[in-house]
């Protein structure tokens, strides 16, 4: 459905600098902070058309159309575009890496202007909260005083939950998809286990294994087939593999690589050390680990009881990584409060993952739910 | 209910020699291949009370009673005592550590005879076939021509479903809990990734790290933890730790244990490498991984059709590793050929660990399948 764009660029802005740095939750400074991004579309002349993507745990800016290799699309390809359900024809669409990643926006892998080296574990810990403290910067240096929309999937909806109880008066609709306010102890145990591998590789030393000719590649690719396990659901890895042999008939009884669901989390774990950085991972899963969006009832309340914000809350019936309970829990507080909420639970066989593939009654639902914002914005 | 037995002894036989070894399914023979196994309770005259407990993957001999430490129980000993659903005032018990273990019985930590070295990865790899041909030996060796019944929880139950498929007339009753015929691509995922990360673990050396001063803690940690995610259901660790902060009430924020969850797991991972193997590991997760019980239609039928065992097959609600769906399978597989099963799906909110805690229950349709074997075994 739709088209796809052609070539894009990332940019790069400095949004803050040593001199005007940003403040953390945790009352640490944090300067100069680059942030990439993507946009697609034309903003409008009342630049009132921004639609703003927070992408997930492992995301980058590039979100729609391709680079060099117009075969290698963004990984939200299949819903930004001409005619998609995030339409470039109508819609101004802006992709951040957030801040604490390692695809262009300051993270640990940094350098520290303090030391001259990168930040390493000297990087500060950060909050949902200081993710869209940045992104709202970045809106604000592109002259978009009220998005039309702000969009994301897991990790992603969580910076779109924040963001619309940090300014109620800012967002014309939020659309968390598969996220959660607050991690369960099943969660945050996967986050542990995932950091163990991660900071017990001996060549983690601590943090700094930058420009050391080696890095913590072990503990980061079993993390990366853990979180795998995760993002599909038990039926979709059933279709996917079952119990099939990779490139042969019958087993050869080993070590070795031999059921075909061993290849594909072994190809995962690979493919990812090429693209990610293990302090922004440990980094990354921390922050979603200490988030507790409705954690001060008095805080949740001063921001429910005026926002003008609409919300369409959306979970997927075989997620199990953040199942619909969690969803149903963002419903359920901000309807108490008087929000203006929409929940769907989508039908997919393909677990948390859903979010970045083409499940039509996701998207016509995002299309339907952003066409409204559009046509009630823009009157 | 019922009593706790006193102080038992672990017992040692050699089973089978380098002249007289006992050959597995692959075609390799091991000898010598000496068992761990410990006996509660009096073996009657007939022989006909005897009840064979087949542990799991990480089980040992050491079922019920107390070593040298009373205060240290046998890991089944709510279920095996005087008075118990395993009533060792008339039934006689007897569990073994499986073959490829490392808590007595032969396994890749002992010494091969053929280099005066510890195995390491040169043990031959084994089937469950292969842990039952062991079982069998020392059932034979104790004069018991017939047990009463088998018994086992998740791996134990496989043994138990091998046991009667390799020797239809042999077991009276077979109680297999928590089980499955064959793992799904999602268990072989949990696997792949616990081997994954012990044999990454430059500790690891190839399987010899034995006498080197150092093992691949660090990877079986990992592992453990990561089981031990899969052993409770989502719902026992909202209840056992929720979001709760250990030894404080307000988060550190960092990167050391923090919540009440992750220090759990370490506590788990870091007990487990005094007591187990990582190449022990290794090999009886890949024997789970291969099972496939009824992978040969023809061969089901001929065990199944004159089969006089009596089956009880038992799941519980809240368990995600071997969830109810395993067990249908192996109860639609039985029931289709005839045989004699009962299946009863418990709840319990404790997930696949059920099998190890006191759910009334569970031991109530034990002790009742036990005592009408009993009964008719003893007229």
């Amino acid at each position: 459905m739709g088209a796809s764009l052609g070539r894009v660029e990332t940019q790069r802005v400095v949004l803050f600098t040593a001199e005007r740095p940003l403040t953390l939750d945790s009352g640490a400074t944090l300067g100069p902070v680059e942030v990439a991004f993507e946009t697609y579309g034309t903003l409008d002349e009342d630049r009132a058309n921004a639609v703003f993507v927070c992408h997930a745990l492992t995301g980058d800016a590039h979100a729609a159309g391709h680079h060099d290799d117009p075969s290698r699309k963004g990984w939200w390809d299949t819903i930004i575009g001409p005619g998609r359900p995030l339409d470039t024809d109508r819609l101004f669409v802006v992709c951040a890496n957030l801040l604490g990643g390692c695809q262009g926006t300051t993270g640990p892998s940094s350098i520290d202007p303090a030391t001259g080296r990168p930040y390493g574990l000297r990087f500060p810990l950060m909050t949902v909260r200081d993710l869209v403290r940045v992104h709202r910067a970045l809106t604000a240096h592109l002259g978009i005083e009220r998005p039309l929309a702000a969009i994301g999937g897991s990790l992603g909806g969580m910076q779109v939950l924040q963001w619309a109880l940090d300014a109620p008066d800012e967002l014309g609709a939020a659309l968390i998809i598969c996220a959660s306010s607050r991690l369960s102890a099943q969660n945050i145990a996967f986050s542990a286990v995932a950091r163990e591998s991660i900071m017990g590789d001996p060549d983690f030393r601590g943090g700094d294994y930058y420009g050391n000719g080696s890095a913590p590649d072990r503990g980061l690719s079993v993390a990366r087939m853990l979180a795998h396990i995760t993002y599909l659901s038990e039926e979709s890895m059933r279709r996917k593999f079952g119990r099939r042999i990779q490139d042969a008939d019958v087993p050869r009884f080993g070590f070795d690589v031999d059921f075909q669901v061993e290849s594909y989390l072994q190809y995962q774990g690979a493919a990812f050390l090429k693209r990610f950085d293990a302090n922004s991972y440990l980094y990354l899963s921390r922050v979603m680990d200490y988030f507790d969006a409705f954690a001060d009832p008095a805080v949740t309340t001063r921001a429910l009881e005026r926002t003008a914000t609409r919300f369409l809350v959306m979970s997927f019936d075989s997620d199990w990584r953040f199942d619909t309970s969690h969803s149903r829990e963002i419903v359920r507080t901000l309807a108490a409060h008087g929000a203006q909420v929409t929940f769907r639970e989508i039908e997919s066989p393909y677990g948390h993952d859903s979010f970045l593939l083409q499940v039509p009654e996701y998207h016509r639902t995002v299309a339907g739910f952003l066409d409204r914002a559009f046509r009630e914005r823009s009157r």
